[in-house]
């Protein structure tokens, strides 16, 4: 059974994080002249609110206003709401006794060496820093990155994106999310929060995952996950069985050797990779084999929303490249069919040179010089009712226009106006730019597709497995709800 | 059975092309100058031995010698090995006569709408083509491209690189080579041949693979294939029989639609794609997906060698990415064990910063930044005799100074010299530099390696079931000759 009663719902054994998106005031607890006052930094760039440092014995920052430099955070003339805690183990309890003093909301703890050390004593403390907190303090970590929240300005790294957006990504793993944030940026993903929650000795993967699925400022959930703890399966599942946004999921350990590494790496209890397949299958996850495919699969839906993809319709500047495409889409379970008679019939007109099809899969070959005419192609091949997706490979040669016999400088501008064409008619329209020679050339077209929210491959094995996925989570999801 | 006779290589139905390697002089037939003379000038750029024109009517060319200029093949006053053929397709079989008489030993005829048009009419012109050479020229084409030989720089298309190398290429679909060629430049692939035979109303597949498979510039031999003739697959088989170069195959016209595609495209007759599986078992053909499948294995095997792998060590930045790829390691086949004892030993002595993990897959977190002590984990990972491979993740801000704490301008020196040490191990060390922020410091750091031939991937999904190709591809021709 898939759908949760309001009853049991209301039992959901779950963490209330609303506060989060009210976050006013924030303090840098424990923060490090020999790393140069790093965490400092990272959020004095851009936190939209009052920042403050606390510190035992430091007085001055360079470029820090030293009336907002306090010694204990309860000695702090406004209300704190989060506090991002790098001092060192030994000081922990102490200062966590004193942020539940203080009414802090949420703590952030970058100092390891707890439960992750895999020592008694380390898990020991980890219990007693749970403690402390007395229950008001909500922990992300200890031995995590904490929260990133661009809206707010509130950054663990430096050069993160300001943008806003409306994707959320949750990993136990500091490092995954520093990857998944450093590679939205070209790939024009934006965030609304990334967690990175490490050992979850408080808030875990199953209370941030029911947040962000109620969160209005998220539309699209990432997930990596290594694991969670065995008393928690059942809270997972209430979660997702609530849960209406796509879920975009790489659960790693999955292998006899992964899990023993997720073990090394997080304490994480990976569980058998049969029952997450069968929790995935019955609650619509769409699951992914790497970051990339996470990220590539969130960039399709963010651009195109949620598609059933059945008919592609496909466009190659080779013939050849076509027929790899074709070959590609029905392995991965689309089709390739015949246009219907109507728009059949008006693409034969719009075809004038030799060794063209006019079928699909569409080959235009030389005839892509004629840019007005791979606008018209392509909007009448997204026109056809039956056609539910356009694919086509344009090398990046093409943007340059040494490549061209006839100098055309309103060629980009009229392919790129062709490939936004998808969004007229609401379907995906996905265009590879082959990473040739020219790579400053892709790099432009890219950056001004990205822009316009056309999503751009290199390579037709990135992204034909994901449409696949992607349209299998919208027929489920059509028959859940008809 | 799998090997021949010598009797039955005797009986090869295949025809000579050593001829190719000795090609001192050639002409362009048929230059257009509507097109500027594209051919000439593609040709021109960088043939080594003589080049002529020949032309009806042009008497001059802009900065090209006059009196290379003929107004027949036969006047020129030398033997032509080669010539390219563009004349109108009323010319052809006058040109070809003429050709037959000189003793031209090959001819590209880039002249199209004969068999491919499909109709009667160029069915029948395309055999009239063939009597006109009477056997004594070879052709390809016609509706081909022809031949791209960089040691003796012929060439179709300007800017094609100047390298000789070791890799062939051979395919029908004159746009597929040019994707190919284009696209070799970034990743180091240097050609001995590249062919784009077309219609194959003379010189097939079948004919070229037996050449390539013969030829001493060749090591690798790449194909893009959509079919071949009926009468054709007892001389396949025999040629894959007595070769013992890989071949890398794209066999497009797998599915039922790319079937009818492939046909549109070339006529061909693409056979069932059971039988070709098969095919490819037998011989020990490396059948991959994409173009860009065969670019990447071609390259891994280019600078690796053929290599059997089973055990890998995995070496991350982040414990996370770690995970994954020993996820997707043992999901292709492949494992990762546990070093040996005398290995880990010497590897806990080597990591000295929390968060990182000595064992496989190593985790060596902030610890990067030292990059003697990377050079020095991954020296001892592969000199663990169990070990077959490394491979590794290092997101491209990495190669950025400005996202290190402490600026160190040996870092990439030092981490370059590091990723080298598959060649002095003679054992595949293959880093994944992903595209996050920071491109020209990842373009840099890319080109450095692709001059020292290491292969770098964006991904582990870009080369994981690649290598797990080419060893499975090892194994057999172990079995073969033990």
């Amino acid at each position: 059974m898939s759908l949760m009663t309001s009853q049991e719902i209301s039992r959901l054994n779950v963490k209330n994080l609303t506060f989060i998106n009210h976050i006013k005031a924030m303090a840098v607890i424990g923060p490090s002249k020999k790393r140069d006052y790093f965490f400092v930094k990272t959020h004095q760039a851009n936190f939209k609110g009052n920042l403050y440092v606390v510190h035992p014995s430091v007085k001055e920052i360079p470029n820090f206003d030293s009336n907002r430099i306090f010694s204990s955070v309860k000695d702090i003339p406004e209300d704190i709401d989060f506090v991002f805690i790098s001092v060192p183990r030994s000081k922990i309890l102490e200062v966590m006794k004193e942020c539940a003093e203080k009414g802090v909301k949420l703590a952030s703890i970058f100092t390891a060496e707890f439960s992750d050390a895999g020592t008694k004593e380390g898990i020991e403390l980890e219990k007693e820093l749970i403690k402390a907190a007395k229950d008001k303090v909500r922990i992300l970590g200890p031995n995590g990155m904490g929260l990133f929240y661009p809206k707010l300005g509130i950054a663990w790294r430096p050069r993160f994106p300001t943008t806003e957006g409306n994707i959320a990504f949750l990993s136990q793993s500091g490092g995954i999310c520093n990857l998944a944030i450093y590679s939205s940026i070209p790939l024009g993903i934006t965030f609304s929060k990334v967690f990175s929650f490490g050992n979850g000795a408080d808030l875990d993967f199953v209370d941030i995952l029911y947040y962000l699925s109620n969160d209005s400022e998220t539309e699209i959930i990432m997930c990596y996950l290594e694991g969670i703890k065995k008393d928690r399966g059942q809270d997972l599942k209430q979660v997702l069985a609530q849960n209406k946004k796509p879920i975009i999921m790489v659960k790693a350990g999955k292998s006899k050797s992964g899990a023993l590494a997720a073990k090394t790496h997080t304490a994480a209890i990976t569980g058998k990779n049969k029952v997450w397949k069968a929790l995935f299958k019955q609650y619509n996850v769409i699951e992914v084999d790497s970051i990339e495919q996470m990220l590539y699969t969130t960039k399709l839906i963010e651009n195109y929303g949620i598609f059933e993809i059945n008919n592609v319709a496909v466009f190659s500047i080779s013939g050849g490249y076509g027929v790899i495409m074709v070959d590609l889409l029905e392995k991965y379970g689309m089709k390739v069919p015949p246009f219907s008679s109507g728009t059949q019939n008006q693409l034969n007109k719009k075809f004038f040179i030799h060794g063209t099809s006019s079928k699909n899969p569409l080959d235009v070959s030389a005839q892509v010089f004629a840019a007005e005419s791979m606008y018209e192609i392509m909007d009448l091949a997204l026109s056809d009712r039956e056609i539910d997706a356009l694919i086509l490979d344009l090398p990046s040669w093409y943007f340059n226009q040494d490549f061209h016999l006839k100098k055309n400088p309103q060629f980009e501008g009229k392919i790129i106006d062709a490939l936004c064409l998808g969004k007229q008619h609401k379907k995906p329209l996905i265009p590879i730019i082959q990473r040739t020679i020219c790579p400053e050339d892709r790099a432009r077209a890219v950056k001004k597709l990205t822009e316009k929210k056309v999503p751009v491959f290199g390579d037709p094995l990135e992204f034909i497995p994901l449409l696949a996925k992607i349209s299998e989570y919208a027929k489920k999801l059509k028959k859940k709800s008809p």
